[in-house]
């Protein structure tokens, strides 16, 4: 623990403030950090008297922004997928890989059959994979379990990585991610067995910080999410969304009318949704892993977010079905090289904006004064290499809540 | 120095042997070294008497593969273009960047202007991005001085990377890379002083290991190729082509019927191409992370390649223009997500066939008695897993010729 004051010096700083242009770069920074707080930053040459004999870190001319902010993931799982991907790419069927077990019911096998012991550690080396880029905030949702202990069994093992790592982990319930096999043909009846027995008892233990839900033709209506989305209000918790991944059926829009956090996927958004998610501040969070990996040709309408102004996040998605990807720099990569967004939209997008879509803003994804100081220092000459570069870390020091929390190795 | 006997016990080994059928996988598999070569393989239970007494290591079941090979790669470089792709990004046209002193031509300023010294520093950090991954056979390529001082500077830094790092470097010269600006409009001359005052000297000071070429119509024809190629093999140096990339120019005929070792990118080859190369043993070097950075539409002929029986090899093609790319593991999954190949072909691609696209296939590639003991150890239950994965690297330890190099951080 940083114990009191520090000084970091001799940086150029990527501030990410809203209220700056751009990056709201900062050259020859210092920022002044008092306990898990920073309590200035600017021009070095500004530093406020009271500052000048504080202990100095200096960064030799490094950038530093605000530590990333991963707000979508599904890195708690049993089993892989990995068998499953070989076997498409030697030709097999969808339906072949199913009659051999393989979708999203073989990670609900698995994550059902897996105790707590053994999903922490089967995550453990994915969310280390994170953290080693940056992460000290991470979202982790539910949705493998889809019964009752299982969903209740994720949702602690979630809490537990945030116990055991350097990182604030929020966790979503999302017990509606898709249809339960003891639920075929029944799923009115799934959604009330969701509403009426999971939430409350996930509300219950204090397990979830938001609830989410798949709104998609293959997994629940408008109408189903809706019902799971007034329980969750009705239980004081803040709601978000899958949607418009793979068609439009409107979810975005009534989760907006939920003054859902964020809207997540989006590619078959039309204006309707952009316009409810303006008008309510739901963030618009893009998942380039999936795209990739599953080989999209539908792209999410970037301008027309960007021209209504609602804000964008990113994020890995972190599940073994769609988007194994366990690093976000190369989530913002992805971000450019495939949606076009500039290296500062998907800058923004893993730090600020990805606060906006946790609900966070107040205490994290910027860098400035009465935010935590939750700070990477990177060893590149300018934020755009942060996007550029394709399977490089070059994270040289982290500081989550004041604590310099970097391995030795690190450095 | 792993000095005199060791036996691996306990692991899957995934030979990689062209004899056997697919990874070659031993299961219950055990690996003895002697000295810096594999002096037997197989199950364990078939360990011959005199390994009983050797000193064990215990790999727990763990995976075990040739360490990785990136048959081509341009990492030695001065400068960053990361300016350029953010300028991309936010809609300056080519004719812009070109007058911000973007394209190829600022990596040959900034490469013409560096030292050794700056280029060696540059250059390391992604060097190591790929060793981190198992790598202990890199190939480098000169290609951005275009003078005689430049390209056998980039070459002695190339040659000191091996040096300074536990990997073997295979140097090539690529003088006929692009054509420097002060030979504009005289591209027959630049391959004569090419042929005539660069190659020797790069042959005098025995700075390379083979000859390369970019034969496209953007840079140098068939025929000026040829007149390299013919310089290096009077000069006794084997030669390989970048070709066929952005069209068909018929280079990768005239490369297969120079014996080259290798034909790389191959986007628009066609058949004749393929029997050429069939014929002649070329290998084809697919590079699957410039297209994803180029976001290009024409796929390489996979199919056609495999029917014809041409070994493919893969690898990151680490530039600062089209392929900023330096992870073998990332570069695997591109290779099965963007061109379908197979896990085992992705596998194969960075091993087996990168040493024979290297020349190098009886010292490495494959876990057989009597190769070099370049062995990956791999946190992972199947080696779909390596593939599969984005962004996560499972190394837990590393054999280099017989020695465990692997950092004690990496376990
Ligand atoms: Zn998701
Ligand atoms: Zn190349």
């Amino acid at each position: 623990m940083t114990s009191g004051r520090t000084v970091l010096t001799n940086l150029t700083a990527a501030t990410l403030s809203a209220q700056a242009d751009g990056y709201g770069l900062i050259h020859d920074a210092a920022i002044a950090i008092e306990a898990d707080s920073i309590s200035w930053i600017g021009p070095a040459k500004e530093l406020p008297e009271e500052w000048k004999d504080a202990p100095q870190v200096d960064l030799n001319g490094r950038l530093a922004t605000p530590s990333l902010i991963d707000c979508h993931t599904h890195i708690v799982y049993g089993g892989s997928r990995a068998r499953e991907f070989e076997m498409r790419l030697n030709g097999a069927t969808y339906e072949e890989i199913a009659r051999a077990g393989g979708g999203i019911r073989s990670t609900v096998s698995a994550t059902r059959a897996a105790n707590e012991e053994e999903l922490l550690a089967s995550a453990l080396p994915r969310v280390d994979a994170l953290l080693a880029e940056g992460v000290t905030l991470l979202e982790i949702k539910s949705g493998y379990g889809l019964d009752l202990d299982t969903e209740l069994k994720m949702l602690r093992v979630a809490r537990k990585i945030g116990e055991l790592r350097p990182v604030k982990v929020l966790t979503t319930f999302l017990g509606a991610h898709a249809l339960p096999p003891e639920y075929e043909g029944r799923s009115d009846d799934y959604i009330s067995f969701v509403c009426d027995e999971v939430l409350p008892a996930v509300k219950a233990e204090n397990l979830a910080d938001a609830v989410d839900a798949f709104c998609e033709g293959i997994a629940f209506s408008p109408e189903q999410v809706s019902r799971v989305f007034d329980r969750a209000q009705e239980l004081g918790l803040p709601v978000k969304i899958h949607s418009e991944q793979l068609s439009n059926l409107g979810g975005t829009a009534m989760a907006a009318s939920h003054k859902a956090l964020s809207a997540d996927h989006l590619e078959y958004l039309d204006a309707a949704g952009i316009q409810a998610m303006k008008d309510a501040g739901t963030v618009a969070v893009l998942l380039p892993g999936a795209f990739y990996f599953l080989r999209e040709t539908q792209y999410p309408p970037l301008q027309e977010l960007r021209d209504a102004g609602v804000p964008i996040a990113l994020a890995t998605d972190a599940n073994p079905g769609s988007s194994p990807l366990t690093s976000l720099l190369l989530c913002m990569n992805m971000a450019c090289t495939l949606f076009r967004m500039t290296p500062q939209e998907a800058l923004a997008g893993i730090t600020r904006n990805a606060a906006q879509a946790l609900g966070q803003s107040e205490f994290c994804g910027t860098l400035e004064a009465g935010k935590q100081a939750n700070i990477a220092i990177w060893d590149v000459k300018e934020p755009a290499e942060l996007a550029y570069r394709i399977g490089f870390n070059p994270l040289n020091r982290l500081y989550f809540l004041g604590e310099d929390i970097t391995k030795t190795q690190a450095n």
